[in-house]
């Protein structure tokens, strides 16, 4: 195919070029997650989606694929069948997002990487850490694109904390304290809920329930902005409220390299917290503090000098690096629609420029891989080993 | 033409459906302004963006379509030729969104209203009272959808701020204080900037800058959420810093229906603000305040009780008419970009149900509309004419 | 008298020294506002209240003044036998402060300059401003320390805004914004309350109520931090609400020395604004903002740079000027009380400075002075007559 | 003695009387603590010094004592020959506040106690467990009054949450976090500061330094909001940046009576945190959030319904017993200072109370007491062995 995606003459440390046509998208999965995901994959104009595995059943997956205007020959009622088929379209999908419930994600990532086809699974990677790290090597022997939707580290004031982190701004890392707090598991029957059962029942969200889906939010946040690898944790986990199959809430000390401690606390029961992923690294020199809630404000202090907020947008501390994933004008909010859509856009570069047969270096798609998404898994792995040895320091 | 876009079963009170295909969006005027809205138009998934001019020059019009991925017979070097051509095509476009500069909205519109094509056009209107009244008359004789750029009344806290006040929740109201307060202008040296220059153009900007960019911005929310018409004002303009041909500064007292008082202020020389849109109105049982650079929360005061924090999302405090504005779950934010999506959205439930040959009720698709347009020039033109006249009070 | 009170060697650019005895302080009303003020002198312990005129009938006084552990025959029913008889005492009071109601100021504050008794009286200084000019004339004259109590502007980051002004950290003033806003007023039948009638009763209040009482302080505040003098404004009064006999509400547009524009308003029918004391100052380089409600903050942003947050305490931008104003360490809030005793602490260095025969610098005692009291009744009788003339422009 | 210091007629259920006579206070240690008391003592008038043992070098003792006005004669240079001397005088001091360093806290409230002089002691109680228990049996022996001075209890903002607790306003408690972070030990060279060496000296500090100094008083308030006394823990303490003989960190797994998990952290590096000290509980109905930063707000939420914001000050949430520790009206912010005048008078009516023979109920005089400091010392002593043990579950 003599086809280019990308134009000629970009340069990898400029804006994001659009590309010669519309990357297309494969849909696994036809949750709310997905639609939040396509809804911002559409936001960057590099993406629409052509086809879909959305149901089990033909005739769900026809309908729905309906509601997203899909042709009926590409509503699929199996990954499988949708890897094959559309491998051999020659307008196939470029990649696939993968939303399906945990337990599915190790089937689905392999069969399309082996239908080559460029991957975004959501996270956890999977639910066992063999599959995750068969997955590792899988990505590395084809040389596929492989995302993981750690969104949260798409945020341009969490790019811009990375930075300073990595130029030295708040000097040698002390401590690390990160926390998801949410409130919606609250009531007490909520647990009998049709859309929380599954994510109760082990056999589909896998060992944990809350640790694996916010608590590795915060613990990919963690290393992302340090740019320090977990290393060991210490984990208990509680059932507040309600009685439940899984935790719905764990605490956690955590070493990353270099011996540098910290916190890690995840719950579903804190009353007042809707999206309360707090991310706090403090150094030698000075300290970054972010909060979901509201996330276009990062505070930043160099020790003896005024507290700084920088906001995202273009300068006042913006560097031009984060300014490639600003749209709105500073002062007209973004939000995690954005973020998803930050990620898809550097997708959406890594895999036409793999398409090109160029590499894109990681410092202009600086979305978060594969690896990254198996150390997640290694992350809550060894989280419930912690938790059943009583609390024993666990190497990850 | 037998097609339905709405569904047969659909209710006017829940969420808005999936139409029956894409709605066709023009776009006339290749700016920022446009891109961010096509953005938004394509987040809602009822629109795809099929046609454009987008620049006067036909080369430009066409190199700019292809980033668009327009097809170079529907990229117009006139919004004439566009009317014309588009109400010809089988396909031609169900809508236009108008971004030009200000000076041709009148022109814009006009010409699409005559072919049949319904309009969105940014504020201000027009820049000149009777051109809006004509256009208010012309939609009313077309009955053609007409909307207004007026995005920031199409955020969920500022629909549930409108509820709370027409449902007596901060009961008589005593006095409205609304202000807009950028800083970009700050740099003595901006004005000669070129993307900056045509907003201190008289020609093209029309009689006023700061007014009838962000000024109307800060009008139309005052009366959106109180629900009162403003009917006289007195202002003063003022240019700070550099000598600007128009003003960059206008402080206003303003008279609602019901001679309720208020203020009203715009700058964009004010370090430090961004999107510094804050709305405070204040009732004989409680008050209310909005910033548009926190715009996910609402503050919500009964005299004598706690203040309350309204949060978008789901529940606590947030009525179900505005939870069909919010896509993304408590606590992970939503911005602009989302605002506009909802203005889009509801558009394109007006849009089909008037192609379906039905009237979609304001409660459900409360989106600005033509005669909010008139209204927004009226209080340009009232403004225009206290500071001339030394500030005296003037009838809008 | 050979009894010296300041140390030795102090230095006008140190911490306030201790005295060789506490001063002593008379205190002529007996309101609340006395109460607050006593705590705060007593705070310094550089004050102890000696004697009062707390009630003109002898019985009240009296037994008022037992409550605050004062002798009988210093007990007062008149602050003119006050006057005499505490002049003629060895150890009579050094000042006193002046709480009374408004109508009572002018009588009071000259009876105790004429009897050599330093003055501190409350705001607004006179009904009248002949009245208020006499004031400064006399205390020229006699050579008498007296401050007014415009204790907002002993914050120690309003303080700190000021230096910031006065340093050109913000580079030339485009405008000047403040507003007071209150909402304790907001119930219908709150007027006739006992304590809130005088309030609205021209004859003791003067001829305003809201402007005099918390108007005053916005205007005081603007002029402090910013340097400039106001020259002109133009007024309008309001009745929000139920009816009452003076305004409970006014909005002005203000100009200050050198043409700068700005905004002044009041109200105390607000809800949810308990002290809504709100100063912001933009400039050609930067922009200063403090809110009342968040006095240990200060918000200093240089344009083009992250926004600054300045917190009261030591270190980390606040200058060794401020640092003289700050008890508690950074983090463990202060309040207003220790802004009036930051009053009481450099009246004490004042009226110790003259009973030693030494100048203080004003640098070093930075408290208002009598002559910005009669600026206020100044801006108050110009709003006045602007508010009658129908908001035209008024010299002050 | 006749002599009654209460009014006849006062009700435990108003607002503080006056008393007969200040009372007289006593000052054990000289350092900045002790001014910051004495200053909030005078705050309350209830209260005037008399006497000190400042420095156990009589003459700097002498000098110090005059500093504060106090007469040669009452300045000791040793508390064991002040109480003494103290207790033999008529108008000998009625009590005295301990704030010297840790180590000499127990023999100094004993030999007081045992004098008849009720006491008011600096936290930690003791260095050792043994110590605080007989300290305790002691006061309970002769039925003195024995404060600790816990401070941080005595935010109005804080007493409301504790009442909103008790009255089941957020339902069974399902988790505790409790954080105190500073961050003046940042600089690598802090520690060999004078005012910084005894403080990480473990013949002076005791067994810790950070969890003895700020983590006490995290403890505390934890346990005092929530009603529910803490009964393991396990903790590990850290020395972050540059090497000290104590730690500067410490991260604590927590369990509370019921069987409540929570968190508990202190660390005195962690930029741009002053005073952070954060108290979140969480329960089966809401949730109660507080910041010392911010400590003139609660944030109160239930389940289901806005987030409630309870301001200092009078109605609008805040009770007729929260009220009472109420001066400076809703808006006009107060401080750490008037915490501890809150502390003073409380502390003033349960000694004037026992003078006269009465017995204060705790409701109305509810300042932290000896069993609260002796449950500190004992949370102190379980950190300390956990630590050591490599963070094993330890009983307090």
């Amino acid at each position: 195919m003599t086809e280019k995606l990308l134009p000629e003459n970009f340069e990898f440390e400029g804006p994001y070029p659009r590309l010669s046509r519309r990357l297309r998208l494969g849909v696994v999965g036809g949750g709310r997650i997905s639609a939040t995901q396509a809804t911002a994959a559409r936001l960057t104009d590099r993406w629409e989606v052509t086809a879909g595995a959305l149901s089990s059943d033909p005739d769900r997956a026809r309908e729905r694929g309906a509601e997203w205007f899909l042709p009926p020959e590409r509503c699929y009622a199996s990954f499988g069948e949708m890897a094959k088929a559309e491998a051999a379209r020659p307008d196939g999908v470029d990649a696939v997002m993968i939303t399906t419930p945990n337990h599915l994600h190790f089937e689905a990532a392999k069969v399309f990487l082996e239908a080559g086809i460029d991957v975004l699974c959501d996270k956890p990677l999977t639910n066992e850490v063999a599959e995750a790290e068969a997955l590792v090597d899988l990505a590395a022997q084809t040389g596929q694109v492989f995302g993981v939707g750690y969104a949260m580290s798409c945020f341009p004031m969490i790019r811009q904390a990375r930075e300073i982190v990595a130029e030295g701004g708040i000097g040698k890392i002390n401590q690390i304290h990160v926390e998801f707090l949410q409130d919606w598991m609250t009531p007490e029957d909520v647990a009998d809920a049709p859309h929380v059962k599954w994510r109760l029942d082990p056999k589909i969200s896998g060992p944990t329930s809350c640790v694996g889906d916010i608590g590795t939010h915060a613990a990919h946040l963690a290393s992302f902005v340090s740019g320090l690898e977990m290393t060991e944790l210490r984990a208990e986990f509680h059932v507040c409220g309600a009685p439940k199959p899984l935790e719905d809430t764990a605490f956690m000390f955590t070493r990353y390299a270099g011996d540098v401690p910290g916190t890690l606390m995840a719950t579903r029961l804190a009353p007042g917290n809707r999206g309360g992923l707090r991310l706090r690294v403090y150094g030698s020199e000075g300290g970054l503090e972010w909060d979901l809630e509201n996330s276009e404000r990062l505070k930043f202090v160099r020790y003896g000098e005024p507290d700084r907020m920088i906001s995202r947008g273009h300068g006042h501390g913006v560097s031009a690096r984060t300014e490639r994933l600003v749209r709105a004008a500073r002062g007209f909010p973004e939000g995690i629609i954005e973020a998803w859509a930050n990620l898809y856009m550097e997708l959406a570069m890594a895999v036409a420029a793999r398409k090109d047969g160029i590499a894109a270096p990681q410092g202009w798609v600086g979305f978060p891989r594969v690896d990254e998404g198996a150390a997640g898994v290694r992350f809550i792995d060894a989280s419930v080993r912690s938790n059943a040895s009583g609390g024993a320091w666990t190497k990850i």
